[in-house]
């Protein structure tokens, strides 16, 4: 009752009408498999009345398709497609560039609806705040609009989950790397570690298989491709044959730690 | 179709009908708030006739608090209550022999239940592969029941996204350290890392806040205590005056890789 005298209050007043601003969400959509939303998520999703995802040139992007048990209204879609993905390196002053523009122009388009009122989704693979391109659209927009995160699952507790192995016991130290990372500093990394997840891995399994191997890690590590989704594939990093992976496979190292 | 006339045909075999077993879940509860349960975890702890959680004596499990709004039939629930939490070292031998008895008598108990046919799921905070005491119980009962693991939103992922404040950009390295490591160890960790999420904090945090200031990472570091719960609370680790902490704790040190 007392928010309606309110509202009723702000319609009286002379100055004209005040527009009250929508509300910017992350929506983490978990590792692939729709069943792992979140109630959260999933109420988001069925109410925003813009919803945002992130694409390469011409593809579906992986969030969108998350979302596909849920979302049957294209009016309410906006694509957002990445100006490079993997052609050019991410130092590389063309890529940073154009990555920049992209992020400037998609928080603008952003801007028109949030100022206008609706509330925009965007829909973030795995969890919001961790890797996410959310990310980049939440650092333009955050003080000018009210926010709000949807912690997700990720992608990592997807493909352990999977790989049906815990990945850290007792007091185990875990460290997440970017498979980007150069081999030494790979090496270097994992030498003070219990267990490990070699992320984004790509064109990068080759280096990242011979720093395991060098580093007696190779018994133990599992190779998992699209944890969760339709078309996964898990397999002990030594089985797998040939050395191509896409973005979306990443490498486990369990921890051994206390097992009372 | 043709799973019915399978199981007719079982039905119809001169050998008494055996017994299916149960299914033991380990059911990732996420980090507090009910809303950030997946549409999974909901659909096993509406149907599951056991719901087992882990508990200090004489007090409630976190995880069960989070399952208060699905939960209703106390008729279902099995409490297990740790013989120690806090009171031994956890390499205190005597530690180790009451954690291993308990966790012995407690898959007794929850094998006679899958033995009988009934399916079991465990309420594990966050996820259950993740520092989860479930991974003892799977430990013990995998080989001989059908195990599914749902995984679920971690603490740390609860506690960043409260923190407002993405943990990982780019191509950070991210380094999870349980806070009863010694403070070499840690200081020795936190060197290689670009991010950082200090767990289980405790009576450790004078310790943690001692090398994060050495580190020079005090100023970026956020203490938050009990993410997503009801009484959480997030502040600067700076601006924290007291070394009070229970045991539902961490510091976050967000990354400052990579922001086209």
């Amino acid at each position: 009752m007392e928010a309606g005298l309110v509202t009723e209050s702000l319609e009286t007043a002379e100055s004209p009408t005040p527009v009250t601003t929508g509300t910017l969400y992350g929506v983490g959509m978990g590792p692939g498999d729709p069943d792992y939303l979140t109630l959260k998520a999933l109420r988001v999703l069925e109410r925003a009345p813009v919803l945002v995802h992130f694409c390469k040139r011409g593809r579906r992007g992986n969030a969108r398709t998350i979302a596909d048990a849920v979302v049957r209204d294209p009016a309410r879609e906006m694509a957002l497609a990445y100006p490079y993905t993997t052609e050019l390196h991410p130092e590389d002053p063309a890529y940073v560039a154009a990555l920049a523009g992209f992020y400037d122009d998609a928080a603008g388009r952003l801007a028109d609806h949030l100022g206008a009122g609706r509330d925009v989704a965007i829909l973030s693979e795995g969890d919001p705040f961790f890797y996410g391109s959310f990310m980049h659209l939440w650092r333009r927009l955050k003080d000018r609009f009210p926010v709000e995160v949807v912690p997700g699952v990720t992608g990592m507790s997807g493909c352990w989950t999977r790989a049906a192995t815990p990945i850290t016991w007792g007091d185990d130290v875990l460290t997440v790397l970017p498979a980007t990372l150069s081999a030494a500093v790979l090496a270097e990394r994992l030498r003070g570690t219990d267990a490990a997840v070699v992320m984004k891995l790509g064109r990068h399994l080759p280096k990242v298989r011979a720093v395991l191997r060098e580093a007696g890690l190779l018994e133990r590590a599992v190779y998992v491709e699209r944890g969760t989704m339709a078309d996964e594939r898990v397999v002990p990093l030594a089985e797998k044959a040939d050395d191509e992976a896409p973005y979306f496979s990443m490498v486990l190292v369990p921890g051994q730690g206390r097992r009372p």
